[in-house]
């Protein structure tokens, strides 16, 4: 089946907001064994008219985002109902739905949100819960050789439901009155060994195996993800191999947020973990508490971002940061240890380093950063990382780094 | 000009990493005053030649990512060379690069990195610092109506260097050739007014001015961005005006997050801010510590998940946890009187709320939240939101109208 995939919107060419609608389908497809063949971001206008005319020419079913809001440049249902000669007709439904978010949210309806209410002839309504707009689901050509199109909102908290509550069920329809069948996609989530030396791994590790498979490594999520296709009933074999190519080195399948992995060992452990962090600012709480049920494992953290504060809030000696300063094996394991003691947690993680740009010096320069560990019944550790790279990704890595470290602790790797 | 862009690989469209290439490319190609018409994601694979030929057959400039590999899937370069019938030559210079950099890591290089070092007759060599494959530029056709074409690496640590040096002095060359001029982009950020009635307010309040202008909006960081784009000349009446549509919800121009114009703001005033999280679990310290500087404003970070925390670290009374629940007026604005006190910050956010999915109640759903606002000199003051929306995006949406509120005290708003 030719899928293809046109998001709209001029922004998404500007900078602006990066397009991550192509991530998001293509995942959610695959798992319905449909992949996609092309996609295409264009700018607000009519040349939207011009690329779905040609993918129509070549495809089975089409997703189309964006371009269904209220205002100016909002033009993908008016030119969708042009180029396939369809009449827009007011959805009483549609319109009364509209009226009733305005006077929920107490505020007048914008006239300008009117059209939003106009459904091409013959389209379905994909019904909207968390915006104005509709999606809209229309076919193209007829019987066999027909082209099914779907005309989705933008914004992800609108498009999300509507892809799963009727684009999904309406793909599998599809794809059952073709008869396909759905290959079987798995992505190992691995922190700890760089790509070239997992990919050689893991090559080898299959190398035995018979059997028509994909494979594919990319980076993401301070680790590496391998990504393996294949048939049913080739799954298992595969997963097996791939799993034990390094074991401590490897967090989860189809989940790349080391933090979901940790959240999920502390509970069937039964164990908690309190946070005190300097350089991380806060970002270690908050992608542990990003994770549903994360309050059975994690009670407090401690953002201590000035000297002064470590010393108060986690009883670091002041005499310790004078001598070594703040960012140095003793006043990690200090800030580790006095965390494990103040929260009453099972184990402490705390981190000190440089985020940069600025801050570093000769001997302790940006990227720098020193990772505490501190267990109820064990020493308290400290490891040292250095990471070359700007603010935003140097606060990524460490946490990850610090979230991975606890990981195999809890795991009872060391 | 058209300007068209070809971003290959099967991991694109997979939903395993990003495509930032094109956000990156829209931002600098609209500093030299070009934009992208078009741009196309495909999959490792023969499909490249097809859609290059159909590029070349539009376009005067192409750039493609993507497929400078030295693995089986990275099939650019050669694809490449064979639509446009052109030989493929190893490339000493190239080659020599390659050698070295594989000495230097002190790693045997392996016999597929050498088909990297092949390059299209008639190609220039665009050097890589960052990696093995060197970018490449080429031209398809004669005279006026030659295609200019860059083969560039994907990952961007490599593709940005290679752009900034080489791409944008040819691109330049390019435009000057064809005497075009460089339009100005301006993207105007504001929060607190929806989509429907800012774009109204916009509109309005731009009908009296004379020019060519193109205006776009899009929600983003919580917010609403307000584009412009018009001749160099016509950019300081449309500027006065568009600020002036609303300027306590105008947080400032080409900048997408509010926590740092909250840090630049504060680092005027000569202020701090110390904050008290539940429900953010640290996304607030972590935000304004994202912001290069935030330590001149920002010393501690209390995340009280747990109710009991909430007592010993801020001092909120046992008794009015039990009788108000830690989502309530009275708890938030405790949190914050605490926070302040103990933090000797100017001013102190504190966030109590139900970030979902479970946790919700009858008097109280998913989504409900409490801020409240602390500043020496005045009232301690709360206000009340819900955002009916899933976990990641609550505390997004939560922590952003927190920031921004502290926004508007620090600028005197209130």
């Amino acid at each position: 089946m030719e899928l293809e995939v046109i998001n709209t919107g001029t922004e998404l060419l500007l900078g602006q907001v990066t397009n991550t609608h192509v991530g998001y389908f293509g995942e959610k497809l695959l798992d319905l064994g449909l992949r996609i063949n092309r996609q295409i971001t264009v700018p607000d206008g009519e040349i939207i008219k011009e690329i779905l005319a040609e993918a129509i020419s070549r495809a089975d079913i089409i997703l189309v985002t964006g371009g269904l809001g209220p205002t100016s440049d909002d033009l993908t249902r008016e030119l969708s109902a042009e180029l396939l000669e369809l009449e827009l007709i007011e959805d009483e439904g549609v319109m009364g739905a509209i009226r009733l978010r305005f006077e929920e949210a107490g505020v007048a309806m914008p006239a300008a949100n009117r059209r939003q209410a106009m459904v091409p002839e013959g389209a379905e309504v994909l019904v909207n819960n968390n915006g104005t707009a509709p999606g809209l689901y229309l076919t193209a050509g007829i019987a066999d050789c027909r082209t099914h199109i779907f005309l989705l909102p933008g914004p992800p908290r609108e498009l999300y439901p509507i892809f799963q509550q009727f684009v999904v069920p309406r793909l599998e329809a599809i794809i059952a009155a073709k008869g396909a069948s759905v290959p079987v996609c798995r992505n190992y989530f691995f922190m700890g060994l760089g790509e070239s030396e997992l990919a050689s791994r893991v090559e080898c590790a299959l190398g035995n195996i018979a059997g028509q498979f994909e494979l594919g490594f990319c980076l993401k999520g301070g680790g590496v993800i391998v990504r393996c296709i294949c048939k049913e009933g080739e799954i298992t074999a595969l997963d097996t191999a791939i799993k034990s190519v390094s074991p401590e080195d490897y967090v989860a399948e189809g989940e790349f947020a080391v933090e979901v992995n940790l959240v999920k060992c502390l509970r069937i452990a039964g164990e908690s973990v309190a946070t005190a962090e300097s350089c991380t600012g806060g970002l270690i709480a908050n992608r542990i508490t990003n994770v549903p049920g994360s309050s059975r494992v994690f009670d407090v953290g401690y953002v201590t971002y000035a000297d002064q504060v470590k010393q108060e809030l986690l009883g670091v000696p002041r005499d310790m940061l004078e001598d070594f300063g703040a960012v140095s094996e003793p006043v990690a394991k200090a800030m580790a240890e006095g965390c494990l003691e103040r929260s009453g947690a099972h184990h402490a993680i705390s981190l000190t380093g440089i985020a940069g740009p600025d801050g570093g010096s000769e001997g302790k320069p940006v990227g720098v950063v020193w990772i505490g560990l501190a267990s109820r019944g064990y020493d308290v550790h400290a490891r040292h990382y250095r990471f070359k790279t700007d603010r935003l990704n140097f606060k990524e890595r460490a946490s990850g780094k610090a979230i991975d470290l606890l990981r195999r602790r809890v795991s009872g790797y060391f």
